[in-house]
């Protein structure tokens, strides 16, 4: 894939992003992927751009594993793509059957993560999937459920990363790959 | 499409739905399409399926519009398959921007489905798109949206249909297309 035409692809998904400044409260400006949705070829793109760079870093992945909501957006188109089976981190108590769940922050109180116990096995290699990387609180949470199932990350993607809030550094040693940076 | 290959796909599909009793409480036996995920054969023939329902039958769709969050598993597929674009119907609270809203009973309490105000447009015509119908609430609020929108509902579709909770009796006159019935 040629510089230049990654390039434009970028430019196209960087123009279907919607800026709403005090949302969800004051002081937050948002950055809406919902148009990205609305356009067949900027989805198309971005489930492109994941692909050409998971086919290009990694020999194999057994399973994509996307965050529970907007991580189900981009996850199976990708795992579609690559051929492989898609697995789904959900919040506490959506899950039935034997689970494996880990806490993690929010801004105000606790959340957990959640996935089947059989959902993954140890030695499996996964990609982690979501829309957007901000502190990583989430990100994170997924990464330890992994890491307690023995299962290997080999890398984070996400369609835009808040460079500011330094989630890439909260999720280390694991590669992120954003496709946009603010 | 033989009916013959039609049927081997659906059996396929079938195969991998699993049956948690009493989840998410007592009483309740919960269909997990979670395996149909974590295969993409059988992914890839869910979404082949509902794309030959919807060319089958309608000449023009503008959007696929998927309900939070196991319609995200879903749509995108489809949307992608047909060359449109994706709306989401979210959960009260979480879309930026100008808003339209339902409100709809759950077996316990309310809640509040969700659009962006410009994500449809009047005389669109789309198709829905979720896991699972059971009472058709969800669905249901989904469609009181479309309405409010001036947009015309196509079909319902949905992987899985709980026939004696008569969801599809409550959305009525709207189609609901189910491939796996209960």
């Amino acid at each position: 894939m040629a510089a230049e035409e990654e390039d434009c692809r970028l430019k196209m998904i960087k123009s279907r992003i919607r800026d709403f400044p005090d949302f969800p409260k004051k002081g937050i400006l948002f950055r809406d992927i919902c148009p990205i949705l609305k356009d067949p070829g900027a989805l198309s793109a971005v489930t492109s751009l994941f692909e050409e760079h998971v086919r290009g870093q990694f020999q194999h992945v057994d399973f994509v594993v996307g965050l529970d909501a907007r991580g189900f957006l981009f996850g199976p188109l990708l795992a579609q793509r690559l051929g492989v089976g898609f697995v789904l981190v959900r919040k506490k108590g959506k899950l039935p059957g034997a689970t494996v769940s880990v806490a993690y922050d929010l801004e105000y109180g606790k959340a957990e993560a959640e996935i089947q116990e059989d959902a993954v096995s140890p030695g499996h290699k996964v990609i982690l999937i979501d829309d957007l990387l901000a502190t990583g609180g989430t990100l994170y949470a997924a990464c330890a459920l992994m890491h307690q199932r023995q299962v290997e990350v080999l890398s984070c993607l996400v369609v835009v990363e808040l460079k500011d809030l330094n989630g890439a550094d909260r999720l280390k040693p694991h590669p992120v790959y954003s496709l946009l940076q603010y």
